[in-house]
């Protein structure tokens, strides 16, 4: 049975964080060129780091996640953290045993560097000359961050849909760091579907007239409509063709209209049309750009002769966790990267969360993902 | 195997058409409200009406189709008609026998009345005055172009997609005018996935500001943003996962670019932005959305009590196609949909195409389709 996370949240005390904390990790790289001069970091953490420095837990957030992954509801964050149901004292992910850890992305909009930061370059946001950022910049920018914590081992790293693709990554490019690793929702290289949806949600930003060729910053306009039909094309993917029938199906809607009817709506319209406001509300559309081009361009194998040369510098302990009615990662794909993984010779293993909720599933069906994940956590001490 | 539908199109002979006519079928009354004074249907015809006037059989074409159903490669049509590899003397549709016809569907922008045609009362096009249609509208007016032909009864309805929505509603709504109806790749009622990715295709036009809610003709600019980025969504609903990674996989674009580029371009990404702009050079973006509307709007119990009492109208012997990969109308459902047809006491039977193609497998896959309702098209006389 799924839970309602929002009840689970709301009710269940959240461990105490350390606040947003921003970190200069200093002047940046990405690997396919262009230079950041000064790149911060948006963090929270939870619990503290033991004295071997090798406790500590990093959680990727997904697409339009940020740092807040644990915590009472407050003015900044109405719902509470996003993970609070698995992270806190003696949950899935236990605050009094671990240093948990959540940054914002390079190339985000919750505090971290991204396109609307300002290039110290020209005084200006960055807009659309913010290099191309993949996720193993991403990676390689938490890793600066976790040395600068004093951070000398992860006992886990773990996130779903591109936090998951980070996961990966992680216990691929920094094989001796990482001690378990549980990408959930995602695989080594997203496939042509993935990819067009990410496409036509691009498309409609920047066909969004204020957008402005990404120079909105400051103009008193920005591209919302594009965003919004973005995050419509995002949340179709998040959900399943069931999952829709049961929560939706053909009623029609209750709420106000936000857009020109034709013919009345139907209570999914009206949803996807509540979502693409809300989004537009809070992120960055440019950022929206460049993190959902990363999910794209994300090959486990880029830069290694083939996926099982990358695959086989897995030192880790790995858990990949597939949702049955995924779309985005189908179970199948995810499943397959796991026994590739596997032959590669990394101790890896595949387990899969049977539900109706789509790609969202990681971010709502938390009794099915402790069942999944929490007895790979249990597993002996791997550190 | 699938054979490629533009070879077979190219050589073989395609049987002599009328050429487009346009037909008056004079005033008309929407269900849902509103007034037309004047309609007029374009259609084409090939082959001949017999004596007992009860040979025919109507083709109805998909969302962006036409009436060309059949025709030789011409300048207004340079891929010739879009279902000729099923139409012609001697093939599935044999025009040796049958008097065959398609019309543009009410609504439409291929010569049939919609909302880019002048509004005699006004003298200028429709735009968003023009009124909402419905399936049943669209049938109930290729109905009186039928009697207006002359046609006594129809032998077979056959159509795709928004077709076999109106092959379904016509069996329905005149039961007692036709003998077989072979809906392909539809059912009594879209889902709200689907429905979803048609608003966001709505959204997008709308968005566009060249749409200027809908008054765009005579501006010099159309909303060809919006309904490219419409295109593309539709074009994901109507291919399959696996379809697209065989065609497209991860494979970079070999076409010159038509739009921005974030990190280069993947082969689907260029496929769907040509797509895009090939459909916003011949279509009319505010038919795109009456037409997108009428299909999520539609539902075969709509005026009845259920669908039960829809089905049971039935007389005609049908025939559902389904095609196993596709999740617009997913075979599933069009599965069910003939199983409450049969139920509701219809002689209605399932059929299924196995195909990567999705839910365009009925304008691909010419043997499969001939494999699944040719034998439906041979049995005894229905008439």
């Amino acid at each position: 049975m799924t839970l309602d996370p929002g009840a689970e949240a709301r009710h269940a005390p959240a461990p105490e964080t350390s606040g947003k904390l921003h970190h200069r990790i200093g002047p940046f790289e990405p690997e396919l060129g262009g230079y950041l001069p000064e790149v911060t970091l948006a963090y929270e953490t939870w619990g503290e780091l033991n004295s071997a420095r090798d406790n500590a837990v990093l959680i990727v957030h997904a697409l339009t996640g940020d740092s807040h992954a644990a915590g009472d509801p407050s003015a900044g964050y109405k719902r509470g953290g996003w993970w609070n149901p698995v992270i806190g004292p003696g949950r899935m992910i236990d605050t009094e045993e671990n240093f948990v850890i959540c940054s914002n992305v390079l190339g985000g909009c919750s505090g971290s560097t991204g396109p609307a930061s300002k290039n110290p370059q020209t005084g200006r946001p960055y807009g659309m000359s913010f290099p191309l950022i993949t996720i193993r910049d991403m990676v390689r920018a938490q890793k600066r961050l976790l040395d600068d914590l004093g951070v000398k081992r992860l006992s886990l790293v773990i996130g779903g849909s591109i936090g998951g693709q980070q996961t990966l990554e992680w216990a691929v490019e920094f094989p001796d760091f990482v001690d378990r690793a549980a990408p959930v929702a995602a695989t080594g290289a997203l496939g042509p579907q993935g990819i067009s949806m990410s496409e036509i949600g691009r498309r409609a930003i920047m066909a969004d007239p204020h957008w402005q060729e990404g120079e909105y910053y400051g103009t008193g306009r920005t591209p919302d409509d594009g965003l919004a039909i973005a995050r419509m094309a995002g949340m179709v993917t998040y959900q399943s063709a069931a999952g829709q029938w049961e929560r939706f199906g053909r009623r029609p809607a209750r709420r106000p209209a936000l857009h020109r009817e034709l013919g009345g709506r139907f209570e999914v319209e009206s949803y996807l049309h509540y979502q693409g406001r809300e989004l537009a509300g809070r992120f960055d559309a440019n950022s929206y750009l460049y993190l959902s081009r990363a999910m794209d361009i994300y090959d486990v194998a880029a830069g290694y002769d083939s996926p099982e040369e990358a695959y086989s510098r897995i030192q880790a302990d790995t858990l990949f966790t597939g949702i049955s009615s995924d779309w985005l990662f189908p179970a199948a794909e995810v499943r397959e990267t796991a026994e590739e993984a596997r032959i590669a010779g990394s101790n890896a293993r595949y387990v899969e969360i049977e539900s109706n909720n789509g790609h969202d599933a990681f971010l709502k069906d938390w009794a099915e993902l402790r069942e999944a994940v929490g007895p790979f956590l249990e597993d002996g001490d791997n550190g």
